[in-house]
Parts: C-alpha cells; structure tokens; sequence
C-alpha cells in the first residue's frame, strides 16, 4: 500500500547530512547556522522555552529538548556516554526533527550527530564574535575530540583566527586534529600541556569530556583580555574551570535556568550575574566592554540553537531534494477511521 | 558510503506496524501490549517519571513523553489537534524511540499513531479487568472516532465484553464504526443519543476530541456500579464529565502529577484522594470494593505504557525483520573523528 504525501515526513540521514555539507561548503553551512541562530535568538521573547528534560543513569544521560515559536516547534534528542569512546561509540548522537504548530505534524526528520557539532561551533564562533577581543587571531583548543575542528573552522569563518594550538592529554586526539585541519589555512601548533597552548592565544577553548569536576583551566593560566569558550562543562557534576576564573569573569550564558544547573556556573551561587547572550546579539548588553575584561561563554548547548540548525537543513532539504520521505504518519482517507486503514491493509 | 551496523537504527514505518499488527492478530496484539503495561506498572518505582512535556498552541499541543528504567528508555512525540480533521488530517499523529540506557543508542524508532491506538486502548481494557464490575458485558461508547473500535476490541478481547452500544454526535462516525466492527462477534447498537448508549452498560467509555470543557456524562446518566473509562479528557481545559459525578466516584489515575493538570480531576482541589493504577495492578490496593461503587479511571496517557508497547514492538521486530534500517547515527571508525568522516564522504 502506498502511503500519501501527508504520511510522509523527510529524513535526513547522516549520508545525507553530509551531502549537504559538501553541497554547501562546511564553512558557509556553519556561517548560514550561525546567522539562524543569531535571527532566532534576537525573537528570544517568541520562543517557548525550557531547560532540557534529562534521564541520567550512572554511565551517561539522555536528554530531550523541545522548544517552539508560533510556527515551528523542534526537538532534539541527545545522548552524552563519555564511556562510550572506550567502546567504539559516539560520545554524543543526536536527531531531531521539525514540526509544523498549526498542525502538530512533523515536517522533517534529522541525524543531528553531525549537525549538532557544526551549531555548537556555529554557536561559539558567533559568541566569539560579539565577545572576542579586537584582532583575536589565535584559539588555544584544549580537548581535541570530535568538536575540535568544528570550532576551529567556525572561528576561523566567523571571527576571522588564523592560528590554533591544539592540546589533548590524548596525544592521539591531537594528532588527528592536527591532520584533519591540514589544508584549511589555519596555522595549527600542536602543543605537549594546556600551559603551552594557551601561549598567545586570545580565545580559550575548552571541550573535554568527562563526566566529573575537572580543571582544565587553573585560575593563573587566564590573564586578563581573554575570551574563554567553555564547552565541555555541560551537565551536573561536569566543570572543566577553576572556580576562582568564574569570579574574574563576565560570565554569558544561553539560558540561564539550564545553564545554572549544567554549566560552569554551577560552581556558583544561584544568584551569581550572569548576562543572556539574546541581549547581546539583539544590542540591548553592549557585550565586551574593554580589552582587559576576561568574558566567558559558559555553554551549554540550547534548544533553540537546534530549532535554528534544523530550519536550515529543512530550506536545504526542500532545495536539494536530500532525503527519504520516511512513512511515518498513518494518515488514512478519513481521519477517523484508523481502524478501516488497518483492516484494508490486511 | 555503507553505513555501519552501529549507525543504523530499525525504523517501524506504518505499513510495517500494519503487517506487524496482522502477523500478530490485532486482539492477541492488544493482549500483549496490555500484558506488557501491566509488568511495567509493577514495577513502577524502577522508573524515572515526568510529566509530559508540552507546547500549547492555540490550535493544538505538541508533547513529548520520555521514561527510562535501568536498562531501557523511550519517548513519545504526540501532537492533539482536534481541529485536524477537518483538513484531513489526523487528531493525534506520534512517533516514538525506545534507547539502550547503557549507551544512550537509539535500538528503535517507531510511528506510533497506529501504536498508540492499540495502547490506549489496552491501558483501558486492562484497568476495566481490575476495576469493572463482575460479569461486566456491555460498553457504551460515546465518542466513535479513531479510539473507538480499538477500544471496543480490546474490552471484548481482556474484559469479556459482548456488546456495545455506540453514540456520536456526527451519526457518519458511528455508522463507520459499527460497520467495521462487523464480523468481530460483537454485538453492535447504535445509538441515537448518549442517554440511549448507557442503557444496560456496565462500562461507559467517553472518548470525544473537543478541546473544551465539555459534559458528555452528566451526573443523571452515571448510575451506581459501573466503570467510567474517560479517555478524552486529557489537556487542560479538555474534560468530559460533570464535576458531580467525580465526587461520587473512586477515582483512578495513572500518574497523579500529570493527571492533575490534564486529566477530569483538573475540576477538582488538588487533594483530592486518587488511586494509583499501579498499586492496583501490583496488588496493594485491592481495586473495586463493592457492587454498588462507582468506579473512573481518568485516563490521560502515561510514557510507560509508551515505553511498554514499544518493547513489545522492537521483540517483534527482531523476530519478524519487519524494519528498514535507517542511517540515523554517525558512527565514524574512530569516534573522535566525525570530522574525517565528514571529509572522506565528499
């Protein structure tokens, strides 16, 4: 039996996503990311939103986050095993999928395992645009897993570095970020500790992943003027900062009933200030305000940084014709007769 | 490129959860389900419980309803909008996803409009073994939408019952009704109006979709000794039943925190003394009292019984091969290199 169009919902897959990615260009997708998630986070206001709804167990978590606006609804789901690397996984795998609100019908069905690294550095590197200091040419990258060339990359397109020093306590890790990043026009600088990465590096970015308080970043290794990118601290009991950095910084946060709970600022008191980034890109917080203040993005990864990935994928889709119309939706002739469907199909 | 064994996830479409459905026997397949839910609910307190998780939107709500044991998760993504059919569409449409905790890998994901159907259905048939009257043998049905024969069957095929009395205020809806359930040895009675359907039955079965208050069994038509099985109830500001007769009723929910907020009890102080079915189904709470209680299950829909049909379907799946395997994860040779697999794929 032949579903009808109204049963069937695109798919993305990872072969897909990739497609896409080559089609686009990996730093134009990123840059196009990053301007829906700039345009998104400017309607802050419109978007209904909520801390993601998380399910931990002792070896990782699995979370769901949901967020909508008036027309569009979206969600992701995503798992977080740092065990799992041992054991030939994913760290982190994601999908997700774009609704219609009129309808509560899906639109598009997405592998969001390959899309979720490029917003988080799209993510980044649009912080880093707002906050970064003047002339910032150089990222020290500390943690060179799966997320590492993604940030370089974004960083390079959107804020314009031309060097990174890459650590890992895995000198594997960093080898294998040093050759992927062969070709890119970033001068990469391996580095043997942390101390030596961040050597003349104005942005600092951290994505480690363990799941335990961790100090990736001692409080005497940030001198004044930096940018700190904080990505690996992101769920309870996972910090890479020294504490006493927190209280040097100005801190900037996605959302912060999410992040007062997953982010570094769990290290603080509840009512530590921090400053939302929507009021950054919308230009009510001036952002830095001088180039000896240290800012800090302590991210956490949102909601509708997915919402923003997935419209684009979902303009891309319907340009490109990139997909599988899955049949996912029964919809028979008459809505009310399930039952008559099922007997037919017999 | 060939994905992995590893990124590759079984997908149920539709006309897969149809043939499974056949394969089965739609009673035998409601049997397992209900048989399923009710182990699930004995073990009650092994479960991670939330409400769902909703998007209101004037016309509709979009939810999400994740649950995880030790060793399982799953979510459920459903939408209401009762408007829908009007434009062809389906009221309700859902998919869903049962996950290895261990991982955080998807295992299965299934459409669950069809799924759900058989659940919901179940759910009610399996509170009814517990709660309805003895030698209960006839339903009345109001509300002959896409629950409707589902419902019918699954009391038949758990409960016993002979006969069901039908009443809809669009007469189409229940004409459709009452032909697809020829052949299945029920008697069948339509009926011109609601106070005609209650007639003899023992069971009162409310399943309408307007998302208003609303007073389909007025306190008049509920007379003592009977099951109120009221499944459309389920949002709030969406109820079926006069106030009245909650307050002669032993009430039971699946989850009081979820049941509160959307289910018939939203009309009543949120102290009101309720029963939880799992205490029923365990044993510590005996159920039905006497003859002469009036007994409601106020049904909303809880994520276990999601959670539950989905293991049902993926142990039919691996029997069957009923799937087609879906590139959903990136699962690159070495797992820190999403990267180098992005590239090696243009």
């Amino acid at each position: 039996m032949q579903p009808s169009d109204k049963a069937l919902v695109p798919f993305v897959s990872v072969d897909h996503m990739m497609q896409l990615i080559h089609r686009v260009g990996l730093p134009e997708m990123i840059r196009r990311i990053a301007d829906a998630i700039e345009d998104d986070f400017r309607r802050w206001e419109s978007f209904d939103k909520t801390p993601r709804v998380a399910a931990h167990s002792p070896v990782g978590v699995i979370e769901l986050m949901p967020t909508a606006n008036d027309t569009q609804y979206a969600f992701k789901y995503v798992n977080g095993h740092p065990k799992n690397t041992a054991e030939g996984l994913q760290t982190v795998t994601a999908f997700g999928l774009l609704a219609d609100v009129d309808t509560g019908y899906p639109v598009l069905l997405s592998e969001m395992t390959m899309l979720t690294a490029l917003r988080t550095a799209a993510m980044s590197a649009l912080v880093a645009k707002h906050l970064a200091p003047k002339g910032a040419d150089t990222m020290a990258m500390i943690g060179n897993g799966a997320q590492a060339e993604f940030q370089s990359i974004a960083m390079q397109t959107i804020c314009g570095i031309t060097t990174v020093r890459l650590y890992d306590n895995d000198p594997d890790a960093t080898r294998k970020c040093a050759t992927n990043l062969t070709g890119t026009g970033l001068t990469v600088v391996p580095c043997a500790t942390a101390e030596d990465a961040i050597e003349g590096a104005q942005i600092l970015t951290t994505c480690t992943a363990d799941k335990q308080y961790a100090t990736i970043l001692t409080d005497n290794m940030v001198g004044s003027g930096v940018h700190i990118n904080a990505i690996g601290g992101d769920c309870p009991g996972k910090t890479e900062l020294a504490e006493a950095i927190l209280h040097r910084s100005s801190i900037f946060v996605e959302y912060p009933p999410q992040t007062r709970v997953e982010g570094e600022i769990q290290q603080l008191d509840p009512d530590h200030p921090v400053t939302e980034l929507w009021t950054v890109f919308s230009g009510a917080h001036p952002g830095r305000r001088d180039a000896r203040e240290i800012t800090l993005f302590d991210s956490v990864g949102f909601a509708i940084e997915d919402f923003s990935a997935l419209r684009v994928v979902h303009a891309l889709t319907v340009e490109t014709g990139l997909n599988l119309p899955l049949d996912l939706l029964a919809d028979p002739d008459n809505p009310r007769d399930l039952y008559g469907m099922l007997m037919r199909a017999g």
